[in-house]
């Protein structure tokens, strides 16, 4: 949090090439460079941002992940160099236990704060990648209290709900949003969803989509900055970032009313089912 | 489920009197009546629809309080003779034990097959009621699996998706929705909320919203029948009663893609701060 008592926040919506390591680099160092001179403090970039996303096979996965320390990595930090900006960033990660995580990286301009592996994997993901075993992670920056999740992680309002009641003011979210069928007027319903889960924990979220489309994929350009309360506090401007002052510490006061709190009214006690799987629970009978 | 394959919902958008209990179930009998004219298969209430909400005192609340065996709440039942449809509707309950809740009650023509008492209080209903000490709950009826709950209960992103967990195929919901200021174009955060839990938990919900000014306060009047993709399937018409017809069984088919399933997909042993009140979990520390 800086002395503007706010925290900046961008989200560069990019349109990675598939495959394209050293170009993909190279878009996102200039797009984070961008946002940097805007006065960004924290800046995002889609999930698989290094890579692309519709991997045809294991081996060319393989060919483009990258380990956290490898020195391609570090092309998203030179923006940042003499200044107290932050990246976070989707990228393949290549783990030390030779298995390939859908990973998000936290850095500064000194080296990695911080790396999420997903914990949810869509579809073909799950032919190529191992989803990670920890929970996403509360990060405390000096931009404020960070939790990190990728993309499906947000379809289990389990995961942002846990980030919040773990202290985390800011979600930020890389996604790969596949385009869906919506009537005229509304929303994508991953932006509904993302509104919905701030303002039921009262926690802001930055979700960095990605565009274009990609071997037959169509992307959803659904980036979205979304304050506490759940109203869209920024979208994409024509150079393709979304850029607002967040008040993050403004989070914690989860006062509804003289008499509610958001989460001093949950009952912990009652949410049993949540431990188990479907139908963990018992089941009243009627007629 | 009738022989049609799916079951006809309604929401009669009532504005209940303060404290005339006679009218207000005259009035609700009349909608129920209209409901079941039009083939409904379940017909909803707004939540304390005997009564009114905004109750100066506890003897206001202790003067039109119900227990479930009353001869008043039977009222309801009167449009139901001789079919098979089902009613939820709020109602301050006068517990056995003394103490009040603001409760649904599901009736068939021959009697009450649940009760359900509100386990997260809004604000000065703090001051007269007591909360609920059980779980919302799932009542397998002959239209299908129902989940009861009510208001402010849908806040909580726990209270659906357990519910959804335990087998229930249609949520249905009593509201009395405070009337809260958004942009224009924007639908009501409440709606919002309830079609991002649809979606989250492939859940049908019946959010039976209430209309006009209370002793100062304003109503909403957002009632929605929201599909399990979280589209919005039906609002109110002129006479007040928004009817959809919903294949319920088919929440039960929670497949995403070949490799996808909502509730399969879910991690519950990452969840666990959901166990706990605010920061009960760890946080990684950065710098």
């Amino acid at each position: 949090v800086t002395n503007r008592g706010v925290t900046r926040v961008a989200c560069c919506q990019l349109d990675p090439v598939i495959l394209d390591v050293a170009g993909n680099m190279e878009r996102g160092a200039q797009a984070i460079a961008a946002a940097v001179a805007r006065g960004a403090d924290i800046v995002v970039l889609p999930e698989l941002a290094s890579s692309g996303y519709m991997f045809d096979s294991a081996a060319e996965l393989a060919a483009v992940a990258l380990t956290p320390d490898d020195d391609r990595l570090s092309g998203w930090r030179e923006p940042l160099r003499g200044g107290a900006a932050l990246v976070v960033a989707g990228f393949p990660e290549r783990g030390a236990d030779g298995l390939f995580y859908n990973a998000s990286v936290l850095l500064d301009a000194d080296g990695v704060l911080a790396i999420y592996r997903k914990t949810h994997l869509w579809n073909r993901e799950k032919l190529f990648f191992t989803q990670g075993g920890r929970p996403p992670p509360v990060v405390h920056t000096r931009h404020g209290r960070l939790g990190l999740l990728i993309c499906y992680d947000l379809d289990f309002p389990e995961v942002p709900r846990a980030l919040a009641l773990r202290g985390a003011d800011l979600l930020v979210a890389p996604t790969n949003w596949g385009l869906l069928g919506r009537p005229p007027g509304e929303q994508p319903p991953q932006v509904l969803n993302i509104r919905a889960a701030a303002r039921a924990s009262h926690v802001f979220i930055a979700a960095c989509d990605r565009t274009g489309t990609e071997r037959g994929q169509h992307w959803t350009g659904g980036t979205a900055i979304v304050d506490a309360e759940g109203w869209v506090a920024a979208t994409p401007g024509t150079d393709g970032i979304a850029i607002a002052d967040l008040p993050l510490a403004a989070a914690r006061d989860r006062k509804l009313s003289d008499l509610n709190d958001v989460f001093g009214d949950r009952r912990p006690e009652l949410y049993g089912a949540l431990r188990a799987g479907a139908e963990g629970g018992r089941c009243a009978q009627g007629r």
